[in-house]
């Protein structure tokens, strides 16, 4: 999620809309449950489903129909599942059901029943048997190469669900920006190979949960029903579907997760189960967007509100996942997922902006559940901020700071983002330009483990790298030869590699469509007939450093040792005990330099001569090695 | 000490002096010797005397004469002195020495005799009475405003001891900035009054330890003689006497200490107790001056190794202090100089060039002995480290890296010098100018302790704050407000009041005269009428604020709450549980603005008016105050 400059975009969308009768609004989103629905049509239950043997025996239900608050709920014996009670909230319109579900329960349908109050029903809710698919769930790591897409604008592999009747958008409009295109999931798999041959291990789209608002629903981020998939995307089923195609075919999925708010049409928003889900104000009151309040031992009270509690946009109600209830409809939520399609891993919007108490509780609930699940923050703040408070933010070496400890895995790192950009921008220095990357890579000694943080050149949110770098491919090379034998797990973002570019401002032009995706296309860019020759040896240079990276573990697991910058140059090395050593020599500046070697000794002893990965020419004499101006070597070292 | 700029000013002199015969060196030092030396004029003994009732019951002494080492020690009876053993060095000059004080010994001469080798030497070792006067080492705290100078280049006290015959500068020249001037001790206690009308609380004068180096020894860092002060200032025992007149005069002393590295002419590096004493290079050595590679998880050994174990000047030999003897050699000195003199604080050079261990060990053997102790160190680094970097130095919120975790209780912050420097010379943004001081301070949560951070805008390294701001009178007032209402402890660099101004490149001229310090000046600046109107507006600004400063307690103890900056506005209080709130209001834009300070309400109720400090102006309308264009408004809060 992109602030401030982000904001115009979604201002159209008004918060005045809600809340609606929930009658009218629950319609569609009822539609598209994907469990099979026993019951009246305006009744849904969340999770629309749920397994036996989960770690965690508790299982709460929420379930939403007129008036059912007054009815009594009986279950039909099922043995191992024990109905613990029910509870209910502010509206008439929901009951929570309290469920323990033994480790010895069966799959089957439970019987639930109720009656007394306005609303009778019967509904069979299905217990489902646990997949054992060994491909489910392998998490993402520093192995892993990430493509980040925007599903709605990378390829439309079925025009049928273009528009879906009963969602707000009753079109495509290719040639605006804010309006939806016609991608999907069917797209994305239909360009499995393409991927593949860049050397890509691991799919990241935005959000494919559904997204039913009337204006700018392509984006994703402004969720209106937890439990499906888009239907413009693809149905839940396919999704899952999707997922196991992915691991099929050795690609993984990220799941792009938003906790902190949802869409304003989200059902449970137009028909609030209770006024504390919310943080309610009395108009729409923008928050400060500063993540700084949340540790900083001198904020105010107001200011440390103003961007915990506030909505992120006009459209977007802002959780108030300090409510055990919130925490565990979103808990559950997120187990849902992984144990539905088998996902690898989470990607989580707005990390900081989500009450810090939950976070660890979520982040805890879903590792205690899968413990090898891949999960990174969107720890988007200023450079000014430092890797002291990236690292707040994740797993890190701090005691807890107000009782807050994060357990998130890897965040997105944001500050190594920042670095490449000014090493390749601006004039190296002592610690400036180059040094930049040297100096913030010096702050991993405060993660638990940086291996596990992604890093990228840009993204959905942001000016796309080709064009900050002023459209010259030589620098670009430079960003993503380091993007990919740095540590961490690099992220591309779509097109990237075929020299896609605009600014973030106007916004929405980064978000422009893969030429090729759709069929009425005149060039079909996942072709090399249709790139151009620039477009072309980018996509050469991606494949060919994807494809090494992919074959070499030492790119993907080896140590990391640099040393200081000399002038524009900037040297490091990845390495492990297999005797697997890549050399990487960035020299930034304006002219070619000659590098004495010498001051390497400790990675280059025993190593005589090299090959350049990208161009595969030999490096015969490794003692005195010539950089060319704006260019990074990556050096296979051999014995 | 300043790197690497500063290093041109002492390239001049040589390292190929030493070593020298030790008769010769060590000729001038042992003229100096504080203590009653009864032995041959050849001998010292470090620590020159000793005191019963320490803490630490341990005493080694160091005995340097020629061929000592073959001597055998006999020592007198003394009840509750026990002789535990001798030990030799490498060099037959010296033979350690190791007793045990208990707490029952009374104070009086110790009667060694050496015997048996070529030299015949008895020596009345003298074990002090402590001193019980209650104004001694009163620390350093938040409460006090710290002036700090050159006592070279601050005032002329007393001619006589210009030259002081035996050392190696012959003459005083006023015309060079590398040459002594002759100012001293005497100087600095002929404007106690004047220090005082500022509102100042404390000195600090750069080392006052002797250094009789042939070149720039006024610079005062390479020092020669640990256990004296230089001549050229005064004696040992009047700078004793100089702690004590301050203290009568409500100023405490702070005394600049170099653990890292000694002066090349210092008789321990002349005549080296043992090679292992230094870390001994083939050919002088330059250091690279980076501080992460202590802590970079990334580090090369060779890059470690370059930043601590080598020279940081060819005249400054660099201690190897991994070596028990010379960290015990450390300790005892820097124990000695608190004893002998009382003096309040430490202030420690280039603080992260010295062995991490040695900084624990050293630290916690003065803490032990004086636990109220002022101490801050150098942590001179880049903006590009940020706040992590620097708390790591001090003691911090994060667990021991590679065993190391700082006991300095403060830090000299950089960071926040770094911040206010952009906050007056860079447009406020959303992270920039103004907002960098926000974000700097947000960072706090990683100290144990971070008002007892040493606060500042300049010294004696850097290009003096006046220069910096363009010779802008409203910005340095805005600078000089934020230095006296922040947390911490102000530092002023002597003649910032009285607009002294330069570039610290070329070198000197930030080290220029106080005007007046000299009989022979023109102008005394030290007086009204000595000072130009727009000195004396900037003086009586300093001591109005000082003044106020140190007679409420807010500015000194007070909490701190700020607020996000709007535009170029930023506003935080300082308060307290004895309903004392100060306002402050930055205003560092080119436009005057007008803020609603709804938003202030958590400090701002219960009160109804304010007078502006340095104004004495009514504020009498707190829901709106005007801020005119680059200035600070301090505004006392009444009910």
């Amino acid at each position: 999620m992109k602030f401030p400059t982000f904001l115009p975009l979604l201002a159209g969308a008004l918060l005045a809309t809600a809340p609606q009768a929930m009658a009218t609004a629950a319609a569609a989103p009822t539609a598209l449950v994907a469990a099979p629905a026993k019951a009246a049509a305006s009744t849904r239950i969340d999770p629309t489903f749920w397994w036996v043997g989960m770690k965690n025996p508790k299982l709460q239900l929420l379930v939403h129909s007129p008036g059912i608050a007054d009815s009594k709920l009986s279950l039909a014996a099922y043995p191992g599942v024990t109905l613990e009670g029910t509870q209910k909230l502010e509206s008439p319109n929901y009951l929570l059901v309290n469920l323990t579900i033994s480790p010895e329960a069966k799959p089957g349908k439970l019987q639930l029943s109720f009656t007394g109050g306005k609303t009778k029903l019967k509904y069979a809710y299905e217990l489902r048997q646990r997949s054992t698919d060994k491909s489910r769930v392998q998490g993402i790591n520093s192995a892993d190469f990430i493509y980040f897409l925007m599903p709605d604008r990378f390829a439309n592999g079925d025009p049928k669900n273009d528009v879906v009747k009963g969602t707000k958008v009753d079109h495509i409009a290719r040639d605006s920006m804010y309006a939806r295109h016609g991608g999907d999931l069917k797209g994305i798999e239909q360009h499995f190979d393409y991927l593949k041959s860049l050397g890509v291990t691991a799919i990241w789209p935005t959000p494919v949960t559904t997204n039913d608002m009337p204006k700018a629903s392509y984006h994703g981020y402004a969720l209106t029903d937890y439990y499906n998939c888009d239907p413009r995307y693809g149905t839940t089923e396919e999704y899952a579907q999707f997922v196991q195609k992915a691991h099929q075919n050795g690609l993984k999925v990220i799941h792009d997760v938003v906790l902190n708010h949802m869409g304003s049409y989200n059902y449970l928003f137009l028909d609030q189960p209770a006024k504390d889900w919310f943080h309610q104000w009395p108009t729409f009151t923008r928050g400060n967007y500063r993540d700084g309040t949340v540790n900083d031992p001198y904020a105010s009270a107001l200011d440390r509100k103003m961007f915990s509690t506030t909505w992120f946009d006009s459209t977007m109600p802002d959780l108030a996942q300090e409510n055990p209830l919130v925490t565990n409809y979103l808990i559950q939520n997120f187990i849902w997922w992984v144990e539905y399609t088998g996902l690898d891993g989470y990607r989580i919007d707005t990390y900081p902006y989500s009450d810090p108490k939950f976070l660890m509780d979520w982040g805890k609930a879903l590792l205690d559940e899968y413990p090898q699940l891949g999960m990174f923050g969107e720890t988007w703040m200023q450079q000014a901020e430092g890797v002291a408070q990236q690292a707040y933010w994740t797993s890190n070496v701090f005691p807890p700071v107000d009782g807050f400890k994060s357990n998130l895995p890897g965040a997105i790192d944001f500050q190594l983002k920042y670095a490449i950009e000014e090493a390749l921008n601006k004039d190296a220095g002592w610690a400036e330009g180059v040094s930049k990357i040297y100096y913030t890579l010096q702050g991993d000694w405060m993660y638990q483990d940086a291996t596990r943080n992604l890093i990228f050149l840009d993204n959905h949110d942001m000016s796309r790298v080709f064009s900050v770098l002023g459209e010259d491919v030589n620098k670009l090379k430079v960003a993503l030869a380091w993007l990919l034998t740095e540590r961490g797990i690099p992220q591309l973002y779509y097109g990237t590699e075929i020299l896609m570019k605009n600014f973030s401002n106007p916004d929405g032009l980064v978000r422009s469509d893969f030429p090729g995706g759709w069929k009425e296309d005149k060039r079909n860019a996942f072709t090399a007939a249709g790139r151009s020759p620039q477009e072309q040896d980018m996509f050469q240079y991606v494949s060919k450093l994807g494809t090494y990276r992919k074959a070499h573990p030492v790119l993907q697991t080896g140590k990391l040792m640099h040393f200081i910058p000399e002038g524009s140059v900037y040297t490091y090395f990845r390495y492990n005990d297999q005797g697997e050593t890549v050399m990487v020599m960035m020299n930034t500046g304006k002219e070619e330099k000659t590098v004495d070697t010498s001051r390497f000794a400790e990675r280059l002893t025993g190593y005589s001569s090299g090959v350049e990965v990208t161009s595969g020419a030999a490096v015969a004499d490794l003692k005195s090695v010539k950089v060319p101006a704006m260019t990074a070597l990556v050096v296979e070292l051999r014995k």
